[in-house]
């Protein structure tokens, strides 16, 4: 629909061990979706330092934007912004600016910034930082790619304070419908419909609902005008 | 760890725009890990033709599995087990057995096996069927790909009909202790820890309970002994 397209890359073995359930990318989804930037892929990765950069790499010269989210803490399997660096063949080394908002964060709460901590202030050389009002530790961006935590209340956090930045296209809007009857009942006419409407794209998703079986139709685009017209189409076709 | 790896391709629209929350990703991750299969990678597509293809490609190249979610419906929009096809270049039509299965089952509820129906009666060249028990139309193996369907109960029980066909590892052992201190007071003596025992993964996860600081570290692995005498040094070092 031209409008910018972003990837999500998750970086954690605890999402593909099973152990943690992701809660990031249905944010970010929706975020993304609100601003008109188009989400194209979400790539999960463990902690592991060539899926990194070889996923940075690839998501990155396919879309407009990249946003990642965790691997930025200070243990030893926090390896993410090393190895956006390395995507990007650019050095990474503690930086005054970020060791500054550690320093003043740590010093309120009487806490010594060690080794461990330290390692949260090394930022990609031409990094801007993303601000974390949570637990200071920032996150940053670098080309294309926005480097987030990813305890969900701080990825929130520096998803609200990334997206006004970013240029958005023209929001997407949506109608829907519940249809109860089966899908394969309404896929001829549906498809039919989506032939002679293909700025706008439709989706049916079964669903059962007290023992009775049906489809929620939904239809997107850009266009409020075809979106009416559209849908009253579909009201005439399946009245209920 | 030398058991078989896995990926997993989750094909729709709808999680992409953050309509639909994925909950196949967990499920998917926590049966693998019991089994002895390592889940390396999970991908997010759209309900795109070539993002499909290329996915399945790329993922049944790398990994010894790969399991899909979504896209195996009768309406238009459901374009996996065509792209599926393609990876493979192997023709797919209406096939006897799955039409056979559809057929049945539409004929015990007085139904119509209309022409969007038989869709989910195409199978590619050379595959397998996958079982079906809760709507009939079967998922289906090629290769090393296993074709399912996105609604959670219908994948779970796909799950659960192919995972036992599968040659699985050795289960992956874990343990796990709560340690009531931030991650930056934790991560040098785990660092070296983990340096001592490279046979095991280490993993820190911060948490905030009550208002206070702490880190779940999980370590797994193999070897009940090794992973034992890990969480004796554990304990040691952080007594609470």
């Amino acid at each position: 629909m031209g409008n910018p397209t972003a990837a999500m890359l998750v970086i954690g073995d605890e999402i593909l061990s099973g152990r943690t359930r992701d809660a990031n990318m249905h944010h970010l989804a929706r975020e993304l979706t609100k601003q008109g930037i188009d989400l194209r892929e979400v790539r999960v990765v463990s902690d592991d330092a060539d899926a990194i950069e070889q996923a940075v790499r690839a998501l990155s010269a396919a879309h407009d934007h990249v946003f990642t989210s965790g691997g930025i803490g200070p243990t030893h399997d926090d390896i993410t912004a090393e190895n956006v660096a390395r995507a990007f063949d650019v050095p990474i080394d503690v930086r005054d600016d970020a060791r500054a908002v550690l320093q003043a964060h740590y010093d309120r709460q009487g806490i010594e910034l060690n080794a461990a901590r330290l390692r949260m202030a090394r930022i990609p050389e031409g990094a801007s930082l993303i601000d974390n009002p949570i637990s200071a530790a920032p996150g940053f961006t670098l080309a294309n790619v926005h480097v987030m935590a990813g305890v969900p209340a701080i990825f929130e956090a520096m998803v609200a304070s990334v997206l006004p930045t970013l240029t958005g296209g023209a929001p997407v809007l949506s109608q829907s419908i519940s249809i109860f009857r089966g899908e394969g009942d309404i896929a001829g006419p549906l498809s039919d419909l989506a032939a002679r409407y293909p700025d706008l794209s439709f989706g049916s998703y079964p669903f059962q609902r007290d023992g009775a079986f049906g489809s929620n139709v939904v239809v997107r685009g850009q266009d409020g005008g075809r979106l009416d017209a559209a849908m009253a189409e579909l009201n005439a076709m399946f009245p209920e």
